[in-house]
């Protein structure tokens, strides 16, 4: 039995890959949840599940857990609470899917206690994958992507050594606003984001989808994950979604992971590697969908695309700025402080006023991501 | 450096192989070929390439043959000197490309030899599959196939085992006569074949492509280079040929090989196994590409197929009476002897009067083979 700890149980991934386990409970264990405030659905969770460790955000919250849960389930909080669970179990594999800066700390800890990583959250290789994947080598441990254009990659290579490797495409939908000219962009409004159906996935990520950035931070990823430079790494526009990434090999061979979308099939394959099992997921019938479209990535059309490029070129800290500008932008833009293009500009800003530090250590990360936030939450008023 | 011997160096599979070996000097040496009556060509192939060993049809090409290559190549001929060719040499692997049912005993000498095999003649696993896989196991070689389907399947598995397959997906172009509805298809000529852009692949495998008998061959191959039961193999009509076959994992995932249709990367694929080598073809873009499209397969509309299932869940002799009845009524239709259609009902004829025989020797074999051509030779004369 694989013993599993979740870092953001609460959240999309959490959720899902928690369905996951249910589905398996002769092959899984969750050993330890991590969650923020969402208490009702952690205690839920917890007395499913019952793993022996619990960390929520704050003391309070904790407080109030405890009171819920059965003696033996022991309870966390915070910073120190989510290390706790990344590290402190018998876990063998940490699904590390909180969002944001920190889950960097707690995925580096999971690592240097020799637990395999089920990756989910974009900002461990985005901001840190210098340090991230340095860790895993010298750990001898394994980071498997749950992301579905990174597990497409994963299977599709299939432990394939890197030097057989010619090219990484991955596939993107085009998002929301795929079939819209640049001026009629300018006229984008959050409601518009808000009308479609891809809302499900979250606002954050949908516009990130629709301005490419997401993708953009997919490609910085895809290069530490697979030790690929960036131009052998490329992206085509596939409204359809079903074949979720693919490898070119050097003798023109292409090796493709197709499926319905669905996040549970990446997650359980971090779950089960090298192993698979049945899914409750739906087949995929390529008859029944008829047909699969492709087009050329047009970076004239995205350049969120073309400065995650030039930001995981420069490296050191400029995906950190890449990043943390685009997060504070699209934010704005929520909230309608800005025009949806100016996401674009406050990101280009952001680049270039930041002088690059080249590999830079954790604290350094985060001084730059604080004042890369700070900048981008002023410019463009 | 790898040793290569070659049965049917003279046809389309022999000379793309060789191909294959000019490209990679210093990676393979030739060792053997073995060719039938295209005197110059092989003459040129032994010249080139400097195999220690050259088999042809007959004693005469083989004096004719001697006399124009230096000492130090010996030269045999018939079926002798083409086992000699398929065991007698160093080769490594063996790629058997001689068409038809003189295919099988090399094989099996080559397997037997304890030879990697380049599998690329179809009656070795149709007819003959229970054995020739027997042997394999027992010897533990490798059948590796060359046929761009089965590559595919290959390459997709990439030594996943059998227990997490689903369902394995053979595509099919659907042939020359694909948009025709069976009324239409009463009308066909030999003409409207020979007309096809097709045609290069060769009169017999452009009527076997029509008739969709290609891709119950197939099925039938699939079933035995990867023992995986009929019900779990299906095909799926893909006019473009880009996805050139695929994998259903348990868990839903499906990984499929795809490039510009290219015999040289499979038969690559199959002599640099399992390493990969830089080739020579085109790379593959989906973007210019545009689209691919997928359409069910129809067995109303293809009852060669759906025969081609039958007889291989039949076993036994059932696969070699389709093979042997289909090839017999292939060649009267050339000849204008027989309608378009008529070819499905020489293989009903032929399969529906056969008592099957299970788990048949070669002799079986051969026996039914003759005595099935003879009648399909006769019957709706």
């Amino acid at each position: 039995m694989k013993k599993i700890a979740i870092l953001g149980s609460t959240g999309s991934i959490g959720t899902q890959t928690l369905d996951v386990i249910r589905a398996h409970p002769q092959q899984f264990a969750v050993e330890g949840i991590a969650a923020g405030s969402n208490i009702d659905l952690v205690t839920e969770q917890a007395l499913e599940f019952r793993p022996r460790l619990v960390s929520v955000a704050t003391r309070e919250l904790a407080d109030q857990l405890r009171s819920r849960l059965p003696q033996e389930i022991v309870v966390h909080y915070g910073d120190e609470g989510l290390i706790e669970v990344a590290a402190g179990t018998d876990a063998d594999t940490v699904v590390t899917a909180v969002m944001g800066s920190m889950g960097l700390p707690s995925t580096l800890a999971a690592i240097d206690a020799g637990k395999t990583i089920g990756l989910a959250n974009k900002e461990t290789l985005v901001t840190a994958g210098h340090i991230v994947t340095e860790h895993a080598r010298q750990k001898g441990v394994a980071l498997l992507p749950i992301d579905s254009e990174h597990s497409a990659l994963f299977q599709s290579l299939n432990g394939e050594p890197r030097e057989r490797i010619a090219e990484l495409t991955l596939t993107a939908s085009g998002g929301s606003f795929r079939d819209r000219t640049r001026e009629q962009l300018r006229e984008v409004t959050v409601a518009d984001a808000l009308k479609h159906p891809n809302w499900s996935m979250g606002a954050k990520i949908t516009i990130d989808s629709a301005t490419m950035a997401n993708k953009g931070l997919e490609v910085i990823e895809a290069h530490w994950l697979f030790d690929m430079p960036y131009d052998r790494i490329s992206v085509v526009l596939h409204p359809e979604s079903i074949i979720h990434s693919y490898v070119e090999f050097v003798d023109t061979s292409i090796i493709a992971q197709l499926g319905n979308p669905d996040m549970r099939v990446p997650i359980q394959y971090a779950l089960t590697y090298p192993d698979r099992q049945p899914s409750p997921s739906s087949r995929l019938s390529l008859a029944q969908i008829g047909q699969l479209t492709f087009r050329e990535m047009d970076e004239q059309r995205f350049p969120c695309l073309r400065m995650a490029f030039e930001s995981g070129r420069l490296g050191g800290t400029a995906p950190t700025v890449f990043n943390a500008a685009n997060e504070i932008a699209v934010a704005r833009f929520l909230k309608g402080e800005i025009p949806f293009l100016t996401i674009e500009d406050v990101i280009a800003d952001a680049l270039e006023q930041h002088e690059v530090i080249a590999a830079p250590d954790l604290e350094t990360i985060h001084e730059v991501d604080r004042l890369t936030r700070a900048r981008a939450a002023s410019v463009f008023a």
